[in-house]
């Protein structure tokens, strides 16, 4: 059986299996789903309207014993940036559908008022009515699919805040626990999914064939290399920094550096930080009977994630990643994890955008909707959303969109996209990638930080503003590395462990039975990177586009009172403009 | 005493006048408000924020007895397009300013949470504190301050949707009766105003020297020219079809030839229409006792304008425009004119767009906020930003911005701007206007319905999709007449007649002492263009933003059942990209 691709028709409520073409076959993750949008979506289409494709991909590894490689990449144009959309995550969903040798489901079309859940299985597809979930919390909506369709299922959902067609929403999945906390959170894509009418995708693999691998014994020296790099290396191996303490072990150290955005932008650093730090969360994890370590999919070595709950282990929220806890904590003035999770567990249930919810939630405060550091009020503000009112609305729709309603001028966004943890004026390389990359702000496209910060791959001055070099090499990196299903956090051992690169590559070569080397991996990215590029040119976007706020270039950021201070030409040097 | 430019800084609360510069001797209006954004203005700063300038300019030969030349440029980053713009009006203001030898008032810097007024006369400039009037509705205020200033000053106004921050709020001028009712309306400059801190201007021109004319006999030459051709040509004259009906004469004739847009874009005819036709509105005027023909500043020919009230003559409004009717009532499946009366007052009280208002009614009709022709709610709407309610944020903000709000796909919008009145599936040319003018969807810009419907200045058919050469002949013609002062309607007589084309350029060259023929006008208008497009492309637009929304392209219009149709090639050629 060769790989597939799924087609859903939800116009006609309509699927089809049609074999992956063969110059697809090298393609996987954010790969796959560039590629389809930028050939299949018209870059001017309503993001909403018929016309815009909703495209899930698993990675080329995926659903494989190779390390750490549970990813799925979700991409369409953005209604959030108006470009295209890569958002990807970790889960099981993912490693089920490549078992099932689904390399892509394409879902296009539209039906209006009307919601449905898809279910996939090795014995075809079938479309029932979901009616019954609509406006329902995704706690309480996939304890029921569960009960439903059986613990063994992978589910994918959009909420409440998708049903709003608003751009701060996500596409969920589920956890190992079953609980909807992982997200491919970024750009609106749940808005996307919900336009279509479809609310979930339920994936049964039994009877699945598993992945092909043409070269098992190719693969299994690049599983052997990457292992041993990845239990290796200080960032992820096990006791490791990221198995420690999870991706929150950086509050302390970008809080150190000055690059820790406090309250809407306005600070970099903040005393208070520490008590949301990872190595607290850790230790309160371990005193309230949470899990941690603990893994986002299996066969993950890394182990970066956990299950945050309420005291006594009470009310599982699921992992409380760096990103969400500095987005719902500092950069509200909010100190106290407690009110952090419940936050990160109200977006969960409503499918939104943990970054994007906080990043709206500070331009919030800044409007003067809410204090700044009131917790309790910010949980209000979640309710607006799920009694979907005239402000939940406004709010579902991300920071660039409160800011507009409120009169908020200090708005941080790239291409409509809220600004991950880390400041620019602080910390140069990030603010690069933010402001370059395809898929408006966003860390993960090109994690300067690594090199910056943690002096992974080398090490830069964070101060020092010729970063175009270092981030168009992460970002080109980082585009092969989504197409592959591996995590992005390989990168910390891939980077410095030349065996490590080579075992990804290995693995490649075993399931694609290829004889691709390390210096093949520049050009694959690049490519990707060409694809999104072409797709946002002819959607309207210009390097005047790759630029930050203004309020970045004249506001000094306390305590270091740096602005962004990279020249226009050198955001214009990454992609050579 | 030469020309001068009072520039304004909001953030010191200091006011200064320089000489205007030599090389903007011979600009005006338009020429110099988009001369002056382009030059001082940051294309990415924030619209909002201090670093944006807003500009008024009286045209060239406003203030003198050329007639219909009492018009007003407001210029700024637009909130609403994100691009230059220009708004103009025809108001006694305007001839104030020019008669006190004030080119243009330069507002730049920010006071934030506390409104002042500028008062400006021949003694010179006091700012007052304006907070008292925060809140309140524009009808009132005008009362106030013509009270308190006396009744021959001249009044700008930022109402409460500038106060908001809207994206959809306009600049107000008082018409001849001190109603707030002439509106630089378009582009969300009400909201620029208000960032500023900046409430009202007040001018006083007692002791002004009067505009200064270098060559009187070509002056006078060339009003009389301009005044013949103005008193003959059909939809000019005393007793033709402007000062018999006012600019809603255009509903019967519009809605005949399938292109006057119904319930938001989703019809371009309704036998309904004709009740709030410009022939039944004459009527019901004289019937109640408002006044028609009625000029909006002194000196005017044409008297297009009208004074609107309840039945016996109360509580008058001022003019209600073709546009207004439309956008406030068919596009709204509203066929009343009382009801129309009452949302134009709204929007009028509430410093609101019209035009803009209509197409986010419409919009929020189709998003279901209210149902299509229910007066009553959409005035309920209207106090939503009345009490600066969540929802009336989002209203206030514009079409796209309700679009996004509530999830709707057909959002009729370029730019970010609102369409006018006239389909372009039924109507090409206006359309190739619509999507190619700088400043966002914008009737005014290039009125292709002159040649299309009314047979002025040739005649074109109306389905033929080749229109690039006739848009750009009259974008470029438009350009130099907004930068005169005169109003756009004396362009229904000067393309038809050639003395009074030549007596407009007499007056100019009469006020300027130049030499000019004919023959410059054009140059003269592609300079302006050439000025705002590359602001535009500066702030980041593309070829792929002169573009109509998707639906246009696929969605037929009835009765007529067309699709836009004109390539992407045609309205490149516009501009010859």
């Amino acid at each position: 059986m060769s790989k597939r691709i799924l087609r859903v028709d939800m116009t006609k409520l309509e699927a089809k299996f049609e074999d992956l073409p063969a110059d697809f076959v090298a393609l996987g993750g954010r790969a796959l789903t560039s590629t389809i949008v930028a050939k299949e979506v018209d870059p001017l289409c309503h993001p909403l309207g018929p016309n815009n494709k909703l495209v899930f991909a698993p990675g080329l590894v995926t659903g494989t014993k190779a390390p750490t490689s549970g990813r799925i990449s979700v991409g369409a144009k953005s209604p959030l940036t108006g470009g295209i959309k890569e958002a990807n995550a970790g889960t099981s969903f993912s490693q089920k559908l490549a078992r099932m040798r689904i390399a892509a489901i394409v879902v296009e079309g539209q039906q209006k008022d009307h919601y449905h859940l898809l279910k996939v299985t090795m014995d075809g597809v079938e479309f029932m009515d979901a009616q019954k979930w609509f406006g329902k919390g995704l706690y309480g909506v996939y304890k029921d699919l569960f009960k439903e369709f059986g613990d063994k299922v992978g589910i994918c959902a959009t909420g409440i805040a998708g049903e709003l067609m608003g751009a701060a929403s996500g596409v969920c999945f589920n956890d190992p626990e079953g609980l909807p906390s992982r997200y491919a959170g970024r750009g609106g894509l749940g808005a996307v999914m919900a336009s279509k009418g479809l609310k979930f995708i339920i994936v049964d693999e039994t009877g699945a064939p598993g992945v092909e691998i043409k070269n098992q014994e190719a693969f299994d020296m690049g599983v052997k290399k990457l292992r041993d790099a990845l239990t290796t290396h200080d960032v992820t191996k096990p006791g490791g920094a990221l198995n420690s303490y999870g991706t929150s072990v950086l509050v302390n150290i970008i809080n150190e550096a000055g690059g820790l955005p406090q309250r809407n932008f306005s600070a970099g650093q903040d005393d208070q930080s520490e008590k949301v730090s990872g190595e607290v969360k850790a230790d309160e994890i371990k005193k309230r009977g949470g899990a941690r370590p603990h893994f986002c999919s299996p066969g993950c070595i890394i182990q970066c994630s956990e299950v945050w709950t309420k005291p006594g282990g009470k009310e599982p929220v699921g992992v409380l990643e760096y990103e969400s806890v500095w987005a719902l904590g500092p950069n509200c003035g909010i100190y106290d994890l407690d009110t952090i999770g419940e936050l990160n567990r109200a977006c969960n249930d409503l499918g939104l955008d943990t970054i994007e919810a906080g990043g709206l939630l500070g331009v919030a405060m800044e409007g003067g909707l809410i204090d700044f550091g009131d917790g309790k009020d910010a949980l209000k503000l979640m309710d607006e959303i799920k009694n979907k009112t005239p402000t939940g609305r406004i709010l579902a729709n991300g920071a660039a969109f409160v800011g507009q309603a409120y009169g908020v001028t200090r708005v941080p966004v790239v291409k409509g996209q809220s600004l991950p943890a880390y400041d620019p004026r602080a910390i140069k390389g990030i603010g690069v990638t933010y402001a370059t990359t395809t898929q408006g702000a966003d860390h993960t496209a090109g994690y300067a930080i690594a090199t910056e910060i943690l002096g992974v791959g080398g090490t830069a001055d964070p101060k020092d503003t010729k970063k175009a070099e270092l981030s168009r090499n992460l970002q080109v990196a980082t585009a092969a590395v989504d197409s592959t299903g591996y995590c992005l956090f390989i990168a910390f051992a891939i980077l410095d462990i030349a065996e490590g690169l080579e075992g990804v590559v290995d693995t490649l070569n075993g399931v694609l039975g290829t004889n691709l080397t390390v210096n093949d991996v520049p050009g694959y990215g690049q490519s990707i990177i060409d694809t999104e590029r072409e797709f946002n040119k002819a959607a309207g976007f210009t390097n005047k586009h790759d630029r930050l706020p203004e309020f970045f270039l004249k506001e000094p950021l306390p305590p270091g009172n740096d602005v962004f201070g990279v020249t226009d030409e050198e955001l214009d040097k990454v992609w050579g403009g």
